[in-house]
């Protein structure tokens, strides 16, 4: 196909340890059921603070995906 | 599981009544199918007119759920 | 129904020629899955250039469409 | 006419009661001099604060409106 | 006079076709009434679907004109 | 005092019901020890929800009030 | 009447001396028509240079004003 | 201390001369009881208006100081 | 007490090494003398450059915390 | 290079026809001494009237392309 | 040449008197090499604090300048 | 030179490990023709994968710079 459409999901991946892997959990999460991520963006980055350390790293990413003729972009 | 991931989704409630019931009708309709909603947050207020008067108010929100080992992040 | 939910997903449609076509593409690949498309809004308008010339335009559109009753917004 | 303009304005309501109020009072007065209404968009919304309470809700809206061919879009 | 001073008004073109029409249209019709349009930025570009094709492209644009002084800035 | 100085806060308040009261449970807290509030704005309208249903409203506001000549601004 | 309606404008004003004297220039030109201004906000300052000077600021602003019950708020 | 921490709070300074006096107003006022004011930022330039002139200049700004260690980050 | 109230404070933490260890940084200092500190959110990532190295990483937040009965919102 | 560095320029092009028309004059110019451009952003789109239709219209887009080992970032 | 392209480039002006000034410090001396500025945008506004009082403002710039033939748009 | 003038260029930094990293990549090649690199500010947080694992980040960052009297701003 010579004009290929992406789609873009929002997830947010959590982690104790950094942004970095916030990041990384929120993609191989989605991976196991999109063979195809292509691409990423930051949206947002929170956290949550337990007795003034950070608990959880919140990272919100949006995924973009090839959407190939045979898988549907069902909503 | 350590380090959740949720997934967010974006829709636009209706109601003839208030801001507050158009929300409330995107969330109960998003229950329907998705059992583990989280939290939400209001993106954009809208509405139509008819003949001067507030005909529907449409407001738009990203809803947010955890997304567990077995139910897959279809896109 | 009186108070209708709307859906709204975010794609990336391609095109060689035009902004207007990327958008197109776009919206022709989620009709074949979804029949009830309503409207869609432009985020985006990015592109990709090869010896000096625009080679694919990529515009990214949210598209909204009513969830009706039997149709699951799965996420 | 096959391809309708319309034009926006920008009104703020106020209530001392609620958002929905606000927005309603801006569009009846509107109303009284500008027949054909069609959509809203809230802009932002504010209020001032008396002895501790809210006094009054200042919502801003965009108004848009169908400009016909007889009626000019007067600055 | 030496420091012109410039109203802007904002409108919303329609058109079947493209982006660009529909910004014609917008400033087509504006310019019925007011003879001395200067400059205008687009705001928006969205529009409606029927049948998995666009069927109406909705520019909103910012237009700019002088306020000369025999022309009151009539709200 | 000729030319005032104000301070703005940031606060969020909560409610079961709605949007205004969440508004009003900020105002009451903050007027406990501000007693000059003057005016907020609404800046960010979340929520978190149980079983389908909104369980609470979750609404920041800047709030500004007027800075006394013997009331520090402490930080 | 309890619950007063705004309009919103926006204006160019142009000086070739200060951001302050292009705002005044602006508000000046207004209220040759419109008597009942009340606030103004600063939405962008740009100007234009001629041989490595600013020969002219151009400061747009949003002016609101009030709306009474005999003047119409015409489009 | 190596890695020094700052905060940052929200000022309306206000003056029927100039922007610039706006922001001098607010920056004299915390600096009576913060002695480390370091660096502002303009957020907001808004204004009232009286019989068609500029009554008062309100310059929102941000304002950073350091925190010391004996000071209190008082909320 | 059923429906809380939170405040937000704004703070620019440093760190030679990463923006992780910035946040940290800011939190552990806010944690000094306010105890109920429960989530953040990153502003903004800048930085200072020496011979050709980052600096300092300065992460800006903002930080949330529980305002309680006995507790102030000093201002 | 394993870890490629891109710069990235902000240009506006000009066209009495289309979009895309001006943003293609924006990357043909900058080609003529920038060989390895590789993709572009459309970051506003404004335009010039003269008599009631659109004279010129005016594309503002940053560009990006690779910075190799040679070629200086000159600024 | 019918098409013109322009190059924006963004710049931070400093002065110890006023916004206005500082506008003018970065224009002059980007006038220094490049003799076809054409207009300017504040980007933003901010500045240096030392006991109490405003040190140096800092204001940001983007500055358009008309690209020809024989200059190069060097990276 | 009593007020200094600086110049922003806007750079993206890529790297396999961190967001840092792609920032210190950036920074350090720019730092191959600038020796006056004075601050930075993020900009943007993307990248890209591949098999469920981000394979490059990518960070867009401003880098500004004194413009001293000798060197020009060569756009």
């Amino acid at each position: 196909m010579q004009d290929p459409v992406y789609k873009l999901i929002e997830l947010t991946g959590t982690s104790t340890t950094s942004i970095e892997d916030a990041v990384d959990k929120a993609i191989q999460r989605a991976h196991q059921t999109l063979k195809n991520l292509s691409w990423f963006q930051v949206v947002e980055t929170r956290g949550s603070i337990t007795e003034g350390k950070v608990r959880q790293w919140q990272v919100t990413v949006k995924v973009g995906f090839t959407v190939d003729n045979t898988a549907a972009t069902s909503a």
